[in-house]
């Protein structure tokens, strides 16, 4: 038994003592004590393969900031890698694929990833599991088969991900084969983080964004349909598609529990378009920047707009490497002294 | 008198035989009469300083694509510059600034500048107005103040922008009034390049999507509403804040007379929200990879959802350079050949 369980049932909807708070990369530089663990891998793979600094620096938050969750630390790109796709992290630069995937032949040569292949994710999550001694939920999560697709096809980052795009246009059908080939990837993988004691679910998709709203429904959002249908019976599912600000309500009618929202969303707005999911997010990560009024007043605002119930706080994207940790402590405890009414 | 005054007729709510097009980065290098005439410069600056090279790749999309507009070629940088922040364009990663404003000091030392700061500019739209001789109409432009403000702080591109919203949160008077000075620089510039034969203006606000709502209104908008205020009487306004997907109705409110959209905002929708002003935009650039069927199919889509008057067809962001210019042709074809009911 979980001794604090605010997160899942405020993730299902179930009423609250106070809004529970985690930080998308809690688990990451804003934190000395993690550049310290980090500093013991050869590099950022060798990183995440290694479960025991993985499961140090997922539980670093919970101790240092006090959030109600971990979230295991681990990369979007391990998918693509357990398919027969390798990637390595460029320092400064990101992610970076040697091959990309171009045709039929390439797309016909990848495996649908099991669970097992990623058996260091499987071995971080009971490693932390253990460590974390049910104080609070672990979240498992994974990239949406959309931005997953993105890196596969531009082999790195992109400011437009236009060769991918351009897949989509040019080849629809190959391009919902591969997806469909990452989808049950996914699946796979999600449930061998659920068995290993994943308490509930995210789903990223950064690159939402680059698509047109149709685009967005026709070769994301069905993606991340099919994996809330796989995965909402056993835990907790949430979709944070960053920038899709058209689709909340579409996102509110596939099976999640809850939808992750960026900054540039207004709460009123959304809570009207989610029907009864739980709505997740959105300070902006530049906030924290700011001094502790304009910390407390803009998070009080954010609150109030959200309501208790249904609702889980978070920032509108990742936390930013070069935000004071101080900031980060001060705004968690913002969040929990808040005095609802 | 123009002899294709499609343009300013439907920035005006005027009625129109057909939806003018011109498209973002027709000046470009998706023609290779473009890259012809650019390297006749020594780099990208020597480029837009030079009037006569100017003049040549604002006239060619005319010629070659048959739009219905030529647009000033130039960058929205001149304006630090001439300001007193000089920036250099760095082979395929964008600009990149020397000197960065930090303090009071460096925004108290920038200069207001003029028209005559700009010159070049003036002189190269005063050229391409006679070579044009009256065909279509010329469009001006200029960045939009938090864009260029976001340039100013950062010093070069950014997924994030991470310093120079940090400076809006920490330093917002100085962040107003280093705006303020930009906004001037900007009216002035503007006022030139109208006094020049520019017979419409368009505002760039490329980077407005990095900010929230609020902040778009408080930092960004208020300032663009300035131009509009200044220039509006004098030729019509083009809005653009690329992914500001919340702000259309705001928008509408200046005395700008035309709204541009990205591509993730619906036609309708956006219809809904802009009351009487002009409505610009959205295809998806990569929609020009595809094949002419999805082009065909995707256009008319467009074209039936914003109806012909009060609308400027144009894509929802720049061309991208990798695309085929005939299929850029076929585009611009398809829209004027589109039979309105």
């Amino acid at each position: 038994m979980l001794k604090n369980d605010l997160l899942l049932r405020a993730a299902k909807g179930q009423e609250v003592e106070r809004a529970p708070i985690w930080l998308m990369r809690q688990a990451g530089r804003v934190l000395p004590e993690y550049r310290a663990t980090r500093s013991k891998a050869k590099n950022f793979i060798e990183f995440v393969k290694n479960p025991e600094l993985a499961c140090e620096v997922t539980i670093q938050p919970v101790d240092i900031l006090g959030v109600d969750a971990a979230i295991i630390f681990s990369d979007i790109l391990v998918i693509p890698e357990a398919m027969g796709l390798p990637y390595q992290m460029i320092e400064a630069k990101g992610p970076w694929f040697e091959n990309t995937i171009k045709t039929k032949a390439d797309v016909d040569k990848l495996r649908i990833a099991e669970a097992g292949d990623l058996d260091y994710v499987i071995k971080a999550l009971q490693l932390t599991k253990k460590e974390l001694n049910d104080r609070v939920p672990l979240i498992g999560f994974a990239g949406a088969p959309w931005t997953i697709f993105a890196y596969m096809i531009e082999g790195s980052g992109s400011k437009t991900f236009s060769k991918a795009k351009q897949f989509l246009y040019t080849q629809p059908e190959l391009a919902h084969q591969l997806l469909e080939k990452i989808t049950q990837s996914t699946i796979n993988y999600l449930k061998g983080q659920v068995a290993a004691g994943a308490n509930i679910l995210q789903l990223f998709d950064s690159w939402a964004g680059v698509l047109s709203e149709q685009m967005f429904y026709e070769f994301s959002l069905k993606y991340m349909s099919k994996i809330c249908d796989a995965l909402s019976p056993l835990v907790p599912v949430t979709v944070f598609a960053k920038d899709a600000h058209y689709a909340v309500q579409k996102i509110s009618e596939t099976s999640c529990n809850s939808i992750g929202l960026d900054w540039t969303i207004n709460p009123l707005t959304a809570r009207k378009q989610a029907g009864t999911k739980t709505l997740q997010g959105n300070a902006d990560p530049c906030l924290l920047y700011a001094n502790e009024k304009k910390i407390i007043e803009e998070t009080h605002s954010m609150l109030s707009a959200f309501g208790k119930n249904r609702y889980i706080c978070n920032l509108g994207h990742g936390l930013y490497p070069d935000i004071d940790k101080q900031k980060v402590k001060f705004f968690v405890d913002v969040v929990k002294d808040y005095k609802w009414e």
